[in-house]
């Protein structure tokens, strides 16, 4: 394991060229389990694969479980999904995986999931430039209604800040997002999450708009 | 203008949520030139929006010009493009634009260039989702051989950490990339940039990797 050494939240595909990295191990009492680094969830990667874990061959990532949901819009924010993206890009097969709630997480369920799907990307492997974006709901086992394999949503924020005053009367901003709508199509991931469903995305960093490519290219530019 | 008030370098779609942000107007002389901004390039296009210029409508964000390209697997941690992104999420039409250099940056033309190209995107809108992700040569316009509408083609590096002692005997680790191999596809961005061409790509925060929708959903899953 190798792990963020505090909570970084919303950093999307951030990672530290300008600065050193720390990796610190994390032991409890004798026994090694994992790795602590003061960087983004996509330095993580990068310094497993790259150094920690250079003289191994890395099967298979799996960045989480994470604690909150990664669906619709928020996926491209997600430290959780950039991590498993840091795989891809450096040829590993990966799968990012949240559990959809922030109270009570419920982690057993997600936990054995999260196995059969590394089992089962392990034996059919995934197409190139594509990892799984998967969301579980907080859900005993019994009441979970099944796996749909999605589509990424749409979602919309009106984006607000709070603008208050420091001790030394300096004005500071805070960003307070205000939850506008979100996609109500049953092939979506967040439609899948909120109705019981695990949701399971095959997500790409090919961030081309195909369907964009010939509109664009008939606007007729000229140097 | 709204920008970061230092480099913000491969940050990627970071946003900042567990911290408060400072905006400094940019002034000289009694000139309000723009706002700096302490957090990343998206944090300053949702503080543009959603306060700085809440009364105004933005009808259009131009992100950059960047001093240096933002082409194939690079896109990912681009805060230039991601700034882009951000507002496209937001609901504006946006640009990204970046110049392919470090060095003695030649700003006149691909200045002109994104005049021309906003006014084109004011007339004509974008499609839903897709921003503009442009990279300019670094040459003289005589020498541009053209105006090229690509797609994000491939790039890999082969991560490689140096590690080195601090003062006090502590070891850090710094992100030293090995460049492998770029794409050698006439229709990506990179190529483009390379042989002399303006390459426009059409860019989409929709990350769902449809062609692998069939086959992840015909693995038999099994709640």
């Amino acid at each position: 394991m190798v792990a963020p050494d505090a909570e970084r939240s919303a950093v999307g595909h951030a990672i530290t060229t300008l600065m050193p990295l720390r990796v610190k191990e994390f032991r409890r009492g004798n026994q090694l389990l994992g790795y602590a680094v003061d960087g983004t969830p996509a330095d993580c990667v990068k310094i497993a694969i790259g150094s920690i874990f250079k003289e191994d061959k890395v099967d298979l990532v799996v960045s989480g479980i994470n604690l909150g949901s990664n669906t619709a819009t928020n996926v491209i924010y997600s430290g959780t999904v950039s991590a498993a993206t840091e795989a891809r890009i450096l040829g590993v097969p990966s799968i990012a995986i949240s559990l959809g709630t922030f109270l009570n997480p419920r982690w057993r369920y997600a936990a054995g999931l999260g196995r059969r799907i590394a089992a089962a990307v392990l034996e059919r492997g995934l197409p190139p430039k594509v990892l799984l974006n998967v969301n579980v709901p907080n859900l005993p086992r019994s009441q979970i209604k099944g796996i749909k394999v999605t589509r990424q949503g749409d979602s919309a924020y009106l984006d607000d800040f709070a603008i208050r005053e420091d001790p030394r009367h300096q004005p500071y901003y805070w960003l307070a997002g205000t939850y506008l709508m979100e996609d109500d199509d049953p092939d979506t991931d967040g439609w899948a999450l909120r109705n019981g469903y695990v949701s399971i995305s095959p997500v790409s960093f090919d961030l081309t708009a195909y369907g964009a490519l010939n509109e664009i290219a008939g606007w007729g530019w000229k140097p």
